[in-house]
């Protein structure tokens, strides 16, 4: 029997032990059948909410910049974010894990460990019920998240009408600040990233970090808006501007945005995503539930003109994976 | 407004028009919210069978040898597998795809034409209801898969009781024996994949060809297995040796396989995996529904013996994914 490195590489480990690694960080599993059978068996009653995400190395994230433990925190909490902007509450995660033969053993079990407490953080109750281990050249992460709708209708993007008050919970343009200062302050002269030192940064920017690194979007007030009688619900991933244009494009109307509303980081908010705060629009004069606040209104769809105007002028930006990758990884 | 070559790269598209050309090839879906939306909304109920299985290029596939429609197929086949594995109907799958940018549109479209086939052919119903899509320098197709066991009792690995009879469904052997055939016939003198040539191939090697490029799971004999009392089920992945000792070990209990049972590919299908067939155990002197063939025996635990023994000798191999790639791509 050989002896194992202290902190071995996964290409030296059978699958079984890094499962069982994983395992123990994620703790005991209520559900009908848990992680370690051809798949897994949940008590769901009526109607399930089901979404997938992936974060990939290069696009969505650098090792230099984020651990095992933001990688799991943040692969669970934007597919959590997604169950919620239906109305649901998030019940289930599976997670496919694709790793290169040298990452560190460390490394994915700092990433179970952030699987973990992003569930008990944003959807206590939510849990990891199975996944898939496979090596790759690229550090890939896919999350499937379920949910349950419970009692309520679900949330669609496209049931926004004219009148309604435009709204929303959770951070607006903090995250999109959060990998400029990533990009501004932690590359070397070559551009490539080098790993972050929190000393020299003011408060104001470490938060705009952990925003980006750890996005706490508002999961548990996807079910508020939906029985508060949210008329269409998304998350906001890819900015306002181009997420209310989907909403605006999706129920036919278009939007004007008050720009003071977005508070602080206006412009961040705007052209920039990953903060995963949900966007809803709810009918005009309904008491708006505490966690949203109004930003704007939906307005009849302005045809040719912009879906999605901020303070009268047409609002442009947002991120597009195809289009915006600068092809960098580290 | 550019013009669009014939053939597109998906770097040189919009993620909007690459999931337009996807959901016209997949078809309507049946959902309560399909694709679109934060979150697919799915009327299912009771229990919830949850999988995820991923590919990727070089562990897992070379496109030399394996076309969009192929993989489309084969990531729908393994999972739906799966999901028949616990005695459950599939009814939905997710879809993670991270594609290079220089991926041709009509290789994409190729890929939405095998999922939505492997379905029609495999688990009539179910459908794609959902997914994500990013760009990744590794190709990599991260499929969940849904399923309802309706009255079913969910068939897990550790049922099998010491006399229970071993079965099996589906091809045993032809898949990894197809692989044996890519590896030697179609790769140039650096070992570098080859793109197929079918014209040389004597029919049984074009058939195993066949079964690992579009493999036939029996889908639709794992609820059949169910309400025939199956007392363990699992699908083959990674070899009889390996995954009936994964069944030996989690049941408490040891196999006999008789070799002559396992057909003309019997070392294949020892050691070699992706037909995804059904291994189950059923209690002696039950007859086995049809489409399952008898294989051996579970007997008393060997303690530190052999968990299988195929005639009498100790069965081993079996793929690991971490142990057993040898790192090339192509």
């Amino acid at each position: 029997m050989s002896v194992l490195p202290e902190d071995p590489r996964v290409g030296e480990l059978s699958e079984a032990i890094i499962l069982r690694g994983i395992l123990e960080r994620l703790g005991g599993s209520r559900a009908l059948v848990g992680p370690g059978d051809d798949a897994a068996v949940l008590a769901m009653a009526g109607r399930v909410v089901a979404t997938t995400d992936t974060l990939v190395e290069g696009p969505d994230f650098r090792l230099a910049w984020s651990s095992g433990y933001d990688l799991g925190w943040k692969s669970a909490a934007v597919n959590l974010a997604d169950v919620a902007a239906m109305g649901a509450r998030p019940t289930a995660l599976l997670v496919a894990l694709a790793l290169p033969a040298e990452t560190r053993l460390s490394f994915v079990l700092d990433l179970a460990d952030g699987l973990r407490d992003a569930c008990d953080r944003l959807a206590p109750g939510c849990e990891v019920v199975g996944g898939d281990l496979t090596v790759s050249p690229t550090l890939t992460i896919a999350v499937t998240a379920l949910g349950e709708l419970e009692e309520r209708e679900a949330v669609r993007r496209d049931g926004a009408r004219a009148g309604d008050v435009l709204a929303l919970a959770g951070e607006a343009g903090q995250a999109a600040r959060g990998l400029s200062v990533l990009f501004d302050r932690f590359r070397d002269a070559d551009g490539r990233p080098v790993p972050v030192d929190r000393s020299g940064l003011v408060p104001d920017d470490a938060r705009a970090l952990d925003a980006q690194l750890r996005p706490l979007p508002p999961v548990a007030l996807g079910p508020v808006a939906a029985d508060a009688g949210a008329t269409a619900m998304m998350d906001v991933s890819d900015g306002l501007a181009r997420d209310a244009a989907r909403m605006a494009a999706a129920s036919g109307v278009s939007f004007d945005i008050d720009g003071a509303a977005l508070g602080p980081h206006r412009a961040w908010a705007v052209s920039g995503g990953e903060d995963h705060g949900l966007l809803a629009t709810f009918p005009d004069g309904r008491e708006l539930p505490e966690g949203f606040r109004a930003i704007g209104r939906a307005v009849p769809a302005r045809g040719d003109g912009p879906a999605v105007n901020v303070d009268g002028a047409a609002a442009d930006g947002g991120w597009d994976p195809y289009r915006d990758w600068d092809g960098r990884s580290g």
